[in-house]
């Protein structure tokens, strides 16, 4: 009974845990009855014993020579044959692919006598010593390590293959001490050796490290009978896709290469040619392929891919898998197949990714029009931008056409430049730094960490290399690549986003209408709801529209800038009770009117109202400006007047780590009035609105708790301001979970919540100790190069860490209320992993920005879909 | 069968849960014996039932009665009896004693009709009518809340009892808007149901939440009969204990005060006499009480302090209970019992607190000589110090003679004007800050937060209210009282400390001898070893003095200041790897010394060293600094030269959060060769010590850590180091558990450590998110006011929160691997509270500074020993 080996006819598709994904596929072809050459599959059980004790399994090696019998038998040829040598392929091929990993050796089973024999079988010489010549290099590379450029160094246009495969013997010979293998078998078992110790070489642990591959799954080996498209006209290799990968378009696509092997094709050395002309060189071999394709298509119930060779004009299928296909065409394949019958429109939702609607979201530059870019940054949200260059936020607001705010880096200063512009471009900071998150939250095209270009505000400059560009000069930026283009690239607008905004109608684009009816059946099949973090009116409305049963997240500090700062300022720097109540007097109907228009357009959905979160302090201007201008001014011998009275009260208020400061509840209970003041407006805007006859249904949430008893004094003192506006509806109040302390005490703060909402960023800032604003730039980079990351546990939620924590905090909330609403509402609420984990841990809704609120709803449907639909698209 | 009161008779000193520790002990001594007046308890139970529903329990007032007729039978006087009136007092008492909480009516029993049959009956009308008098006032004020200075104002000297009792009867019924009840056992029963009330009263519950003491024990009542004090020559009251509760002397000792109540000697308006006097006045009574006293101290088998009273030469025991004491009576009086044979020594450390010891090492000043102080700030670091005003580092360490550093708050540049103080004053921050727990490391003398002090460095002036001082002037400090005198007060050296010193044998003096036998039987009986934190050589010579059994924290960022500093400026701005090889190559052989001075310090004993943890630009001058210079020197058109350079490193190494940024294993991770010099310089310190016939034990340890891949990549490093160095004895390395996620994963992390360490400093950072740097003085004060804290969680540690986190940890990395070792290496190390936490969360060891390892010795065997023990005493 065979252990190890398994021949393809005895294989299936289904098996690509014990025979990779090429083992598994070509098995499944050849059970089709499809025209696949004869051979077999060492398992991935074999190399794990193999790389567990070091050597082959025990009697592995006679099943393979079983194996290789019946492949004989089957094609009439032997391994060694001087007559009619069989020869062989060895390929690796693992679980998942991966790309660049992958090792080849072509031509097992050439020798010193079978290349005579080749030759003459094929009569075709050149082609012989050719093969032979290969043969060597590729044993010589993948079993011994012989770096290529020592054989490559030898290869010159137009060399006799002959002399060649002589200079490669010897270049063999001195590297690894002894003659090249001349026995067939012997190479073909230090091949599967080699394939199978490639499993642990340096740049596979890391590339699998790196995406969050198991380290344990290893190689199988897939053995395979030759076969040669280089054998003259009646030959020749290709690539082909079941639709268009690119758009969707239905019927085959392809790329065929008369006269070669499938390396050449890779190699790009001649152009290759479209199928139709394949139809005219062999329309038997044109047609078979198609039938094959139709074959494939309904077996795998998906677009696929195929590499196939004609040998003398017999079609032979090399391998096929799943296609890998663009994002738009995603979305219309799957609408198609279900269009078809092929499959359910659940399974639909399962072969569409919110990674991909997110990249639908946003215009494109037209490819063909770009130039070469002048630098490349981080891709940080996606789109096309262009604009004229602005350096402050000041300009940004002023300029009369679209423009490109520039930054060394930027703070929430720079709001009202970003909302502005169309785009932006800071020199620092990586994906998760306050440009990008920022920038994302907002769906506005964003390049951050151009860490070539250098920006000089003050001089008014962007240098880049030798080119300076200065304000009003135009530049282009594509976040969904990072590029940096000077001068204006021609952009397409999203149809899709066009729709969600309901600019567009469906009907007569296959993108769209795919998009709204994938749509549509995720909002029938979600559990989890999705609400949208929106400050304003407009936020809220858009949020809407967008698909948001609701505002997750309103941020009150979002409604203290612009002409209010000077309030808060006055407030800040009160010096009696009087003074601080007369600044906080004068913000309450301001917050009051705002919160009236949000219940409007919120009207009959919850709307969570979170109390003011940051330091005070980042309302004053930066210590480090005052610093410098109070300095300057005694240098001069100047009166520093308001500056130095601004600069005593930063002073004071200077935290070392502002992050772990005063703000959150901690705020709400050392400033006498500044929460009741916030309950109060939401208080009187809800009644006001339930006078006009709205809806309202208003939430109040705490931040930063950690401590039941601080929940118990906010609580106490909102309750009895509510109690006290006759009109107001009843108002939830509950917390945000957000310190680890206050997941770690759930169960008791529960007793005073309402609901729940995890604030997923300073949760993960204060599990893992470091702080979104600091270390991206400083480690991120690294941590990712060394394996210690797989992504930003900033953008997708650390499952292993934080996610404990979320666990943690819902068992035990639930334990203590079970009707406990709870969401998120941090940057992972629009995260297509994170959203799969919100949803396993029993969360009520995710909320995100409005432009996340599409993605987040089919990502909320497939995973309420289950196990069949994979986030991840490995 | 009584349900809620029990008779005096029937209850005993272990119902203190049921009958609160007055009526407990009330109980013991009348089941003793002693002349107890009659009387019974009314239990908590009732109180209980009376808090949750708002009424008295069914049958209560029946039990009462019932066992009001008792107490009236053994008395052959009755409540409310004209003739021979039976009058009562009614006190609250709880389990805990909540000082100023208690609720007292005493005289319950006079109306208009029995006053004069107490006049007569005591033959003293003005007696009778001023007893009226108070029953009113006392009874309007418990019962009714009626403001005590109500009645106050037309208290006058020698004013007529009869005419105070209409007066006050007045006020009541204005008040009341009723008469004063004549009813006496209408006045019982609300006495009772006030003294219910009085539970909740707002005092009492912030009382309680400050102190922990849970909020729904209720108290029990204690009715009992009045004795009079104030009955002439032969009559009197006072208080004594069984031996002098300041020294632990053996002997009674006492205040009497002749014809008087206890009310008088707590008002304080006559002096007492001492119990030699009582002697002379009483004889027989005087005997009589001595011998109660010793049956107190026999049936207790510790100190006890009584209240007493003399009627008409006959004695009353009023309450009883183990008595406070101070610190070093505590000691002596524990040494003495088991001397005595009285208890066991184990019994004896159940006796004494890791606080009173800590209040023994430090020097005091002599009270008698102290004048008034000019300011009080927070007692941050016991002791008591005295020297002339420095107002920066570089002063303190030039001065000749003893000095105060005096700051507005300090910061690590401050380090060597710490050291080379006697003690240090700022002017911000609080128990926790830079100043009270770097002062407390080096068991130096600090007063912190004096925040009515004005600190000018630049003028040289200490400001405070109207005193100006400058350098030079002498000030004394009192860290145990937080107290600052202007000018030198005389101080006595603390002879524990001494002792630990070795500069002193204990033989003659009874408190270092009382220390010394506890102390040994300590280290019999603790099971958790205690380490050291300890930086040098002579931190580490100390420290073995003091009993620690090895380092379990060298900070060796502590080794890169001074002169080094400049070696780290080197390593930050070296363009090249050549550059920051040659700094670290500097760094080599200086840190070698220094391990190998530690190793041989600690021969034998282990040496844990953390590699380097806080952010390199803590060694860069500050930015604000920098910023002000150069903006000066542009300003005056001058060249900012090497200020410009360091400017611009700093900017870049800016972060916004430090204490969340790149500090710790990131460090190691990201800057090339600096952990590998750290561990490169333990080894070779290590091996020349084995070279040199030593013993070194070191151990590795790596901070920060939140993910075991950051261990597996820092260890596999550390190890090819440690191949390379043949002589380097086994080195263990092991990690800080000091971030959330290290915790929640430990079990995967001690897959690649050897020891786990507690940083409980960072750990409760994180867990709360704040930071010690920056939230005491913004919010603790209040925090602590509004009970959100009983203590500062980075003081005791949260066993709550924090504590969760710690226990997960030991699980996890226990299941992971049994044999890890486990300890601590926090402040927490050394706070008594938190030792018995560690102790039963299974901890191996706690580190602690020097100082501290005696208390933390003492509060390891104290949580050994278990239950009996308790780390507070409350």
């Amino acid at each position: 009974m065979s252990r190890y080996v398994f021949d393809f006819i005895d294989g299936n598709k289904d098996l690509k845990d014990l025979l990779g994904g090429k083992g598994a596929n070509l098995a499944e072809m050849t059970r089709m009855g499809l025209p696949v050459p004869p051979g077999f599959t060492v398992t991935t059980d074999a190399c794990r014993e193999y790389l567990h004790t070091g050597r082959l399994p025990g009697g592995l090696l006679d099943e393979v020579e079983e194996h290789l019998r019946l492949v004989e038998a089957r094609l009439g040829r032997r391994l060694g044959d001087p007559a009619e040598p069989l020869l062989l392929s060895v390929r690796s091929g693992g679980k998942f692919s991966m790309p660049g990993m992958m090792e080849t050796i072509l031509d097992i089973g050439l020798n010193d006598t079978t290349v005579r024999g080749l030759a003459r079988r094929s009569g075709d010489d050149r082609f012989a010593w050719d093969s032979y010549r290969r043969l060597i290099q590729m044993f010589g590379r993948t079993v011994h390590g012989i770096p290529g450029d020592l054989f490559e160094a030898e290869f010159a246009d137009g060399a006799d293959p002959r002399e060649l495969v002589e200079t490669f013997k010897k270049i063999f010979a001195a590297y690894t001490g002894h003659d090249f293998p001349q026995s067939p078998h012997e190479q073909l078992y230090s091949a599967i050796s080699a394939v199978f110790t490639s499993w642990n070489a340096d740049r596979a642990v890391l590339y699998r490290r790196q995406e969050g591959i198991p380290q344990d799954l290893g190689t199988a080996v897939t053995v395979m009978a030759m076969v040669f498209g280089n054998h003259g006209d009646r030959s020749g290799t290709g690539v082909a896709f079941t639709r268009d990968p690119a758009t969707g378009r239905r019927g085959a696509y392809g790329d065929y290469l008369p006269d070669a092997q499938g390396e050449d094709v890779v190699a790009g050395i001649r152009n290759t040619v479209g199928l139709d002309e394949l139809a005219r060189l062999d329309p038997a071999s044109h047609v078979q392929l198609l039938a094959v394709m139709e074959k494939l298509e309904r077996r795998y119930r998906d677009l696929c891919d195929i590499e196939f060779t004609i040998e003398d004009g017999k079609l032979w299928m090399l391998q096929t898998r799943v296609g890998k296909r663009t994002p738009a065409a995603a979305f219309v394949i799957a609408a198609q197949l279900v269009e078809e019958g092929t499959i359910t429109l659940d399974e639909a939702l399962r072969r569409v990714t919110g990674e991909q609607l997110a990249h639908l979201m946003f215009p494109v530059f037209d490819p063909v029009s770009a130039p070469e870019p002048v630098t490349t940054g981080v891709a940080a949200s996606p789109g096309a931008a262009v604009g004229a260059i602005v350096f402050d936020s000041a300009a940004a607001v002023a300029a009369p056409g679209p423009v490109i705010l520039v930054r060394h880096e930027t703070n929430p200063d720079d709001l009202p430049g970003m909302i502005a512009a169309q785009g932006i471009l800071t020199a620092r900071g990586g994906k998760t730094s306050h440009a990008a998150v920022v920038a994302r939250g907002m769906g506005k095209t964003c390049v951050c960490g151009a860490d070539e270009a250098v920006v000089d505000a003050v001089a008014g400059t962007l240098t880049i290399g030798g080119t300076v560009l200065r304000a009003g000069d135009v530049i282009s930026l594509d976040g969904t690549d990072g590029k940096v283009y000077a001068g204006a690239v021609p952009v397409r607008p999203s149809r899709v986003a066009r729709f969600f905004e309901g600019e567009l109608a469906s009907a007569d684009d296959p993108l769209v209408s795919a998009v709204r009816r994938l749509l549509g059946h995720a909002g029938e099949v979600a559990r989890l709801e999705v609400h949208a973090n929106a400050d304003t009116a407009a936020d809220a409305a858009r949020a809407r529209r967008f698909g948001a049963t609701g505002v997750g997240l309103c941020r009150t500090e979002h409604m203290f800038l612009g002409a209010r700062r000077e309030l808060v300022e006055r407030l800040i720097l009160a010096d009696t009770d009087q003074e601080r109540t007369a600044a906080l007097d004068a913000l309450l109907p301001l917050q009051r009117d705002d919160f009236t228009a949000l219940f409007a357009a919120m009207d009959g959905l919850p709307v969570t109202v979170r109390l003011i979160d940051p330091p005070l302090h980042e309302f004053l201007p930066p210590l480090e400006e005052l610093t410098a201008r109070v300095a300057r001014a005694e240098a001069l011998g100047e009166p520093a007047g308001d500056d130095a009275r601004l600069l005593a009260a930063v002073r004071r208020m200077h935290e070392q780590n502002p992050m772990l400061g005063l703000r959150g509840v901690r705020l709400g209970l050392v400033v006498p009035g500044l929460f009741a003041m916030q309950v109060r407006a939401v208080a009187e805007a809800a009644a006001a609105r339930v006078a006009a006859g709205g809806n309202p249904r208003p939430e109040i949430m705490v931040p930063l708790v950690g401590t039941i008893q601080e929940l118990d004094l906010v609580r106490a003192e909102a309750l009895r301001i509510l109690s006290g506006i006759p009109l107001a509806p009843p108002i939830r109040i509950g917390t945000m979970i957000e310190v680890p302390r206050a997941a770690l005490t759930a169960g008791e703060i529960a007793r005073s919540a309402d609901f729940f909402s995890f604030g997923t960023n300073d949760l993960t800032q204060m599990t893992w100790g470091f702080s979104r604003d600091d270390v991206e730039g400083a480690f991120f980079g690294r941590y990712l190069d060394l394996g210690v990351f797989t992504a930003s546990p900033f953008e997708t939620l650390d499952r292993t860490g934080v996610g404990q924590l979320v666990r943690i905090a819902v068992d035990r909330g639930r334990a203590t209320r079970p009707d406990l609403t709870i969401g998120v509402c941090g940057e992972h609420g629009g995260d297509p992993a994170s959203v799969r984990f919100f949803h396993e841990a029993g969360l009520d809704y995710v909320s995100c920005s409005p432009y996340r609120i599409p993605i987040a709803r089919l990502e909320a449907a497939r995973a309420t879909l289950g196990d069949g639909a994979s986030s991840d698209t490995r």
